[in-house]
């Protein structure tokens, strides 16, 4: 009894919808739901037995049963906005664990991290294809494809490690804020150069994300100490849930409004609630939803990875170059942006910093619509954008615990004259 | 600042989508469902201030944003995707609530109910086409709509209430359950005989109908105590919960596929869990997943509600006489098969099979695509079905509260030579 021939039989030659609200469109694409959940769920299975990060895993599965591989699923309408949906879930989640007075003081090595995050990529990757004999335009955009970070990879993966609470943990979260923010302006502007269409609107894309981000950080200050009944005053809300998961979706949709991506929006929703008293029950509440939306977006991106170009040598040489430049570059960025923070710690923050994913993705599918990149040129920086989201967490997976020693070391756990019980350190 | 300028500035004028995996597409939609969430939400809030049922707030404000009313939001595949599943999550929590043992004993009054259920509606549905001059085919049709019962709307009252644990909760959710396959098999009948495609497939439809519902209860029952372990040996399962989602919507999907509808396969899927050890786990952390995703099944279908029949007097004067005879019909049903669990739970019981929600409005939509039914008709057997599904929950409002007072002085809380402890009365 198997479900492709039940799929063929009863249902089909009945020519009826299942005659509840799903119509058969509705069952075909629960279909494809579950089998993103599952193929997620078995590679982070596999991969976590062989010792490798979940999320690569989640990757994999993804790309196996995706339009690139099997073709069982080709993720649709609703699969992409869950997979939106658990992006923005992640990192409300990120931003929940982070309280304002701890970014403030990861504020200048975090900058400094996304500052030179964006300008050593971008250099680089425009020198490569310059060289390569592209026009400017064309290998700006290449560099510009290098520049943007994917923060839900690696906030996943700090996450499955547990150091959102380190240190650089904090840098990397927020320098990968920042250079979320610089990319998007960066990417805005040279959109509307290779459309003819630069000044005002530029101008209210800065004005605005950065608007937005400060706005945002300046609620999330005076949020501390909100009580829980802000939240649950409605008879509808037994709980917090309810009206922070609206808060989180309204910011996340603002936060597009404005030119940002809608992650920066539920960021900053996150940090709102951070500082609230309902943070301790949301964070409990979140935890089922995140396990169940989340993965999508793994799914969803992994089933999004086409590696055509890996089949041509040349063009597999020229990614996998693109690829180390990629790394190497946000590695450097790292190591000198957060040189304070002790040399296996900055070390995790320039890899922290390396996967590109779904921004890359988008970033290439842009130039190849607005005809600055050609589609050879296309899958090439594809693939080195592939490479740099599943090199990372490998590489985070080594040097993550290595850092977090190199700080134990350094700061002995109960720190003397702490004003801290015992019990928390 | 309002967001609807926002949507018309910035982000417009530079025609760019959002640079992350969000298309413009795709915020779009995210603000569809934000306001679908809110507008549920809003009508829940002002209902229940109002001493109503919070589900009809649901459905009214869905209803209020929807196409038939303001305009702002039409639900599209992926509302319509996240209200099936917000059903499917809906029954998977009754069926948790259940024990198979409690099922069983309620099985005569509840079969007793379904299937003169399904037969006074369709018989008085019938008799009132024809004497209103429609010919049979579409007379039996007309009944038809009126035999199925909406079990997510009554599901949603018992749970408010807190009356899943009592006699007539039981005997209300097992009658709609056979109901429901009872109508399945029905539409199946009736639309393939409109076809001329009649014989083995409805044969296989009946064999898989009752094959798959029998199959699931034995399964059910042999769950009995089953280790957490058999859901968290993976290591992505820190809970059972990503397994247990599996195992729903795989049995919902496997349910969709047999012929009967999603929520059934939903319902034995909690049925299942409710037997092992899972069950108090799954219960405390399916509350997010359902409180954020099951409004979307009630602000939709109250979405889908077309009004538009009530203009015309006579129009509306049918409609009314239908919707009394489809609830008059139901009550009747439920007086007689449960007439032995007390009058006012037998009146909960008939008044809880009254909603015909989404289950007519799929079904009045079939016979609107097969020819059997006219626009006219279509219109006042919809709002006939409409009627039905706002009138039940103001019903049950009064009559549960009665019935579950007639109950506890028949049955003393505390029963003598029970081995209950007294706390667990």
């Amino acid at each position: 009894m198997t479900l492709p021939l039940l799929a063929l039989d009863p249902a089909r030659s009945l020519t009826l919808p299942p005659p509840d609200s799903a119509s058969a469109d509705t069952v075909e694409i629960l279909v494809g739901l579950f089998l993103l959940l599952l193929a997620a769920k078995v590679g982070e299975e596999v991969f976590r037995r062989l010792g490798q990060p979940g999320v690569v895993g989640e990757l994999a599965g993804g790309f196996v049963v995706g339009p690139y591989a099997l073709g069982l699923v080709v993720p649709g309408e609703t699969a992409l906005v869950l997979s939106e949906i658990g992006v923005v879930i992640l990192l409300f989640t990120v931003g929940l664990e982070i309280k304002t007075d701890e970014l403030l003081q990861v504020g200048r090595p975090a900058l400094l991290t996304a500052v030179l995050g964006v300008i050593f990529p971008i250099a680089a990757g425009t020198a490569y294809a310059v060289i390569a004999g592209e026009p400017p335009a064309t290998a700006a955009f290449v560099g510009l494809a290098l520049a943007a970070t994917s923060i839900g990879i690696t906030s996943r993966v700090l996450t499955d490690l547990g150091v959102l609470d380190r240190r650089f943990g904090r840098i990397i979260i927020g320098a990968a804020v920042i250079d979320d923010v610089l990319a998007l302006i960066l990417i805005g502007i040279v959109s509307g150069a290779a459309e003819g269409d630069l000044g005002l609107a530029t101008l209210g894309l800065i004005v605005g994300a950065i608007g937005f981000v400060g706005v945002g950080f300046a609620i999330a200050r005076r949020a501390r100490g909100l009580k829980r009944e802000v939240f649950t005053w409605p008879l509808f809300a037994d709980t917090p849930l309810v009206p922070v998961f609206l808060l989180m979706l309204g910011l996340a949709i603002l936060s597009a409004f404005v030119g940002l991506a809608a992650i920066i929006g539920a960021f900053v929703a996150g940090l709102i609630v951070a500082e609230t008293e309902a943070q301790d029950e949301i964070e409990h509440e979140i935890k089922p939803l995140a396990s169940i939306i989340t993965p999508f977006f793994f799914a969803v991106t992994g089933a999004q990875l086409d590696l055509a170009a890996l089949a041509d040598p040349l063009l597999a040489l020229s990614a996998v170059v693109l690829a180390l430049l990629g790394i190497a570059t946000k590695v450097l960025a790292g190591l000198i942006g957060a040189r304070g923070a002790g040399r296996w710690s900055a070390l995790a923050v320039g890899v922290g910093m390396a996967p590109r994913g779904e921004v890359g993705i988008v970033v290439v599918t842009l130039g190849l619509g607005l005809g600055l990149l050609t589609p050879d040129l296309f899958s090439v920086v594809l693939v080195a954008v592939v490479l740099t989201t599943v090199a990372a967490p490998l590489m985070l997976n080594v040097v993550i615990p290595r850092a977090a020693a190199e700080a134990d070391a350094a700061v002995p756990p109960l720190e003397p004259g702490s004003a801290q019980a015992p019990g928390s350190g």
